[in-house]
């Protein structure tokens, strides 16, 4: 069976192996040089000298952990939203007492930066910017730099979700002043969920210093203080870092720059395989992601019964389209441990299948 | 190295072996049926007709979710409190904006249902109850089916953390109407971190309803929701809950009663093994867990260098006290995969280690 939804992702045998490890105890010296070891790793692929805590959770934890670790009930917060996890990072804020203003793109269509520094200018009142750098429900990659950029003009906190992208796509959070982001271990990263890593630097933690919304297991000032005496403050998802720690040096193997290449590449071809089968991109193909393909479920064709015909007769899983998206794209994973190879086997058997679901290539 | 500390717990190695299995779909039907089967199973350990939740994170997480999704900021709750995890308890519902009366009870003492039986009269603006079943940081196992007829004499919701406890000692969770009931993959389930399980019965349901505390990674009512169709809201720990699977299924071969009988044997041995080496009990014996023994240090001793030495030259790895037992106490964890066997090469390296970090048995 191939995976291919956008995480969890599938994972190296060595990986997998990794997880056979007995159990340790968290409070003793061996899981210290574990921890440290991983978190070295994570800074080189995070591009930061700043901080970077593993907290036990999933991606979505990891969000809500930005959230109230920085942010205080009635908070001015600027969200740029182009899908459904934008609109769940805004809904996050907003449960826990923000006040939420919305910048709403079509789904399929990046963020304009120019939108965000018109919003600022427009309401001084924001302190925080939300932003999905990779928008995992549309297939997008917004242009982060750029964005970034229209929030340090006014000075604001910058809070990122890249959990689908981070270790796949190139996000220099040092360079990109990302005072918080936030990335997931079953995404680019070869391992299994289990781990949300999420980078702080001085303004985060200024920010935190400042935070009142209430909080607890996900609490970064302790999990910071723990973090510096080898220790997670609860008991952490122990085989999820084995894990993370193989697929950590296999990534310092193939080198950052070229796994964001081969991500580049494979998402073009991606991209042009689906267009000469004759189908449509959802996502406009200018900020199109490369770790995740959305494509137009054709007039007349059943999204479900593709995906099922693909599953059961070519082993091939791939993912639906969410929320008002559903039945109207699906989606190709093509993040983490992925080849040339794996793309053309998804593409051989699409072809094959879509006749049989009703679709005419006119 | 045998690992002997009250979680995490060795895992079998039929339990590590599971997790080498590759990562699904967690929004197919194969991870639908896997959630189903561990569900079912985790209710005949929880001896409850009622619902089992699983949620990503570790104990400390389920108990926020239990505060977090029962009770509103300023709600009066009364805390029974023992020992470390009692006061974490506690911290939690004061964190989110509870009023937290506290029943403080020596450590190494049980709690008296008495003392609440009493404050619960003395204060009837109480709503709900806190308590911990088996006190890890103290090893003592609370009177839990008298403690609940007290706070059931009053008609109080009653919420209760059985992380090192449920799986290997007796708690029917309706019989006893414990209404929240918290658990944690790595203890008495012979499985790795990454999973709390939390039961929640229709007088839980009710509280949940009218829960004003904010709330969104750790959310009972979508964790039901998704629960209903084979799915979690977020991807979740898929290796853990694999590991859980093969857990439960040797906990099923091995029957309840005879888990609990061996926890009660091997508790027994523990007790009168350190006795026996002129060591003394910290935890009133009467109430004494057999998942976790707390022993003395006896003075002349240097608990650290005890530990160190276990560790290193015999290859045992036991935990010390926290917070003020630090220093003051060691403790041994027997709980999921433990026998008599494990218990005797503890014993004999505890007697062959002693007088080389200064106990003189008078």
């Amino acid at each position: 069976m191939q995976l291919r939804v956008p995480g969890p992702t599938p994972c190296p045998d060595e990986v997998l192996q990794s997880m056979t490890k007995q159990m340790i105890n968290h409070r003793g010296k061996e899981f210290a040089e574990l921890i440290r070891r991983v978190t070295d790793k994570l800074k080189v692929v995070f591009q930061t000298k700043e901080d970077v805590l593993m907290l036990g959770a999933s991606g979505t934890g990891g969000l809500e952990a930005a959230i109230v670790n920085t942010l205080s009930p009635g908070d001015k917060v600027l969200s740029v939203s182009c899908g459904v996890f934008g609109e769940r990072f805004a809904n996050i804020a907003e449960q826990y007492g923000a006040e939420v203003k919305r910048i709403q793109v079509e789904w399929g269509k990046a963020v304009d930066p120019q939108q965000v520094r018109d919003a600022l200018k427009a309401d001084p009142g924001i302190s925080t910017v939300l932003v999905t750098h990779n928008e995992t429900s549309t297939g997008i990659t917004n242009d982060l730099s750029s964005i970034s950029a229209a929030v340090k003009e006014f000075d604001k906190l910058l809070l990122v979700d890249c959990i689908s992208g981070l270790g796949s796509i190139n996000l220099p959070v040092d360079e990109w002043n990302c005072d918080v982001v936030v990335a997931g271990s079953q995404k680019g990263w070869m391992a299994p969920p289990g781990i949300t890593m999420v980078s702080v630097n001085q303004r985060g933690w200024e920010a935190v210093s400042k935070a009142k919304m209430p909080r607890f297991y996900f609490d970064f000032t302790r999990a910071k203080n723990f973090m510096e005496k080898g220790q997670t403050p609860w008991t952490p998802t122990i085989t999820t870092i084995y894990a993370l720690d193989v697929g950590l040096s296999l990534m310092e193997k193939e080198g950052p720059k070229n796994i964001f290449a081969r991500h580049a590449r494979i998402g073009k071809i991606t991209r042009e395989g689906v267009k000469s089968l004759g189908l449509s991109l959802f996502a406009d193909e200018a900020f199109a992601s490369n770790t995740v393909t959305a494509v137009n479920v054709p007039q007349g064709v059943d999204g479900k019964k593709l995906n099922e015909v693909l599953r059961d007769e070519y082993g091939i899983v791939i993912a639906g389209g969410q929320q008002t998206l559903a039945g109207k794209i699906f989606r190709i994973g093509h993040l983490g441990w992925v080849t040339e190879a794996d793309i053309e086997e998804v593409l051989s058997a699409l072809k094959n299948a879509l006749p049989s679901v009703g679709f005419r290539n006119i």
